[in-house]
């Protein structure tokens, strides 16, 4: 029995309340001085937290592997990475807030700058056009039409665009129309399973609808189409674990993994203190918070580490906040690790501390990468974050006789 | 290769000896003054044995699962609890001593309160008659026969019963009778695979007659049957282990896990005392001794923590009495915790301990949840205990050139 199955058959209704605090990227390297970019913040609140809780470090995926900001989400909401895939278009899409149903076929849309007379892409970001240009060249396409689907294309951010079909009969196992380098031009789709043929089709007439009214632009006068991909189909989490969730994000990549999985997504403002303002006024309706911080994330792959120390201070400023709520299980982790040594994500534990009654509080009291060595809890995987959290609120019954 | 092959494969024989001690609900949760039951025992045995052995923490099936004794003993002898699993029915029968063979179907019955006229169930625990109400009732039903079979009912406590049905063609795969609410009729047993519908047919006629009898009871005026099921065939630890084993426990329940196995049963007597005398007794005869302690669980069950300090006390001075037999390999630890402060088994962790020549001793020398969070075993399953053991005892061959 894989642990969704076992989380179906276990879950049970308590009054207790979950808060899961993921702040992103928050694993890092030591700086010259030897201190992480946790280890180096001034968290007097998770220090005193830490004290009365129990750490550890948890692997996103598995060990050495560095996970993209899907996969080492759904190992924190309890799906295995490995078995559940999401596509970047349906994460796109979702991400800002495009609804995607299960006749939904949906990609992420590059502009770029193509040779007038080879065609060969001379620019794969179209020179990183501004958002406002993206749209009013989504503007430009939106009139496209094909018969049978229904057609969806908006701006995301620069350069980038989503693309969502919905009709019967559309199916994923399509390969991507970006060459990955310049100087060739883009591909057509191609049908890789054989039920993929009608979308593939589909596709390609929309892209040479599209270059044919993008041919004059000077700078976006082509696209690509990238991780084509239908909705995963989720168990959602009222299915899995009985929650009414909701999610706190202010980005909108985090809304839609939330979405994905049956989270309400409540409107959060744009700073860690409207988040923290959103989470106590919507206390009472949910009993589960996915409480998402980006900034830190940003200010690892920038490989700023003060800026990121800076950040994780902030978060420090509203754990008593979050702890005037009385949480029953309050988790603190990360996606994955960003240290700003690597400017990228990186595949290194996450500083994990788990709050909640019945705990067996270890010796620690501090919150950082080498004291979460010591931890009680050990290493963990994110896959078992959330039974753990599960069984502190009381919400999973015995398993067997 | 599952973990079984694997050691069927790999088993060597050796006059090595193993004893398992099993400290029923060991695991706890500190009290007001900051310690578990485990750590406010004086226990001067085990903390020497301790200082001896190389400790760890083990987490009965994975973590946040709460294992009832079927699966948390699965997890010890080495069998996934997760992949077999043992029908509610058949621990019912073995808990109160009743024998199950491959060609026994056994269910847990409840006694229930119907409304004389509509037949539909008032209430579905017959006002939790007594237990000697029970045995009444329950010799009510001996007398009824039905053609092919051999029928077996008795009382087990309050408002339950164990119905055995021995015969040549018995399957599982059968619904239960308890609709789970009120205001509903008992339901009748249904076939959920078509091997099944002798079965069924046996059991709706055993329900019809057992309703003849029981209509002018005034409480107990109908039955349902839950947990329908088979001797799940697990392979004996001979087969898997290559193991001449045996059972030292004073409780039903966990002789009848053992038998599951293929254990040989020991008359044990009722106290801790009685079951080292019975280790010391049959020495020569076994090299796989399993030593179950019960009262540990039943005063964490209780919240009981001085009670299940004490037993804990009890159990360290019968340590000499182990250690004077000179067991090759000495594994303590508990199926499942049973903390005082939750009156019930619980997810966390188990305190482990490991002594064998051979081990690598860590610097832990207390036995203790929080000391073994330092273990040089660091975090483990139960599942993995078992192969470590035969590891110890140099009864595994190496796995591949």
């Amino acid at each position: 029995m894989n642990q969704i199955e076992l989380m179906k058959q276990l879950h049970i209704s308590s009054d207790k309340k979950i808060v899961l605090l993921v702040i992103d990227g928050l694993g890092g390297l030591p700086d010259t001085d030897g201190k992480t970019e946790l280890e180096a913040a001034n968290i007097p609140n998770m220090d005193k937290l830490a004290a009365d809780s129990i750490v550890g470090l948890s692997t996103p995926i598995t060990p050495g592997i560095t996970p993209g900001s899907g996969p080492g989400h759904l190992g924190l909401f309890g799906y295995d990475p490995l078995e559940h895939q999401i596509g970047r278009g349906v994460l796109e899409a979702l991400g800002i807030g495009l609804s995607i149903t299960q006749d939904s076929l949906a990609a992420r849309g590059n502009f770029c700058t193509l040779d007038p007379k080879t065609k060969a892409i001379t620019d794969r970001r179209a020179g990183r056009i501004s958002t406002e240009e993206c749209a009013r060249l989504v503007n430009k396409l939106k009139p496209i039409k094909i018969s049978g689907v229904d057609i969806t294309v908006e701006a995301v951010k620069d350069y980038r665009f989503a693309l969502i079909l919905n009709g019967k009969g559309l199916e994923q196992g399509l390969s991507e129309t970006d060459p990955q380098k310049t100087g060739l031009q883009p591909l057509s789709v191609q049908a890789l399973r054989k039920e993929a043929k009608k979308s593939a089709d589909i596709l390609n007439e929309w892209l040479e609808k599209a270059f044919a009214i993008l041919m004059d632009e000077p700078k976006a006068n082509g696209c690509t189409l990238r991780g084509i991909a239908k909705d995963p189909g989720l168990p959602t989490f009222s299915e899995v674990y009985g929650l009414k969730s909701c999610a706190i994000a202010t980005y909108p990549m985090y809304k839609g993994l939330a979405k994905l999985v049956g989270m309400e997504i409540l409107d959060a403002g744009d700073t860690i203190a409207s988040e923290l303002e959103t989470l106590k006024k919507s206390w009472k309706d949910f009993d589960f918070f996915f409480v998402h911080i980006k900034k830190t994330d940003s200010a690892g792959e920038d490989g700023d580490f003060m800026r990121k120390v800076k950040v994780i201070e902030e978060v420090d400023s509203i754990i008593p906040g979050i702890m005037s709520l009385k949480p029953d299980v309050l988790v603190i982790t990360g996606d994955h690790s960003t240290p700003a040594a690597m400017k990228s994500h990186s595949w290194h534990e996450l500083p994990l501390l788990l709050y909640a009654d019945n705990i067996r509080k270890d010796r620690v009291a501090e919150f950082g990468e080498r004291a979460c060595m010591s931890g009680g809890l050990g290493h963990m995987r994110h896959l078992d974050i959330m039974p753990l959290a599960m069984a502190h609120a009381d919400k999973l019954t015995k398993y067997g006789a």
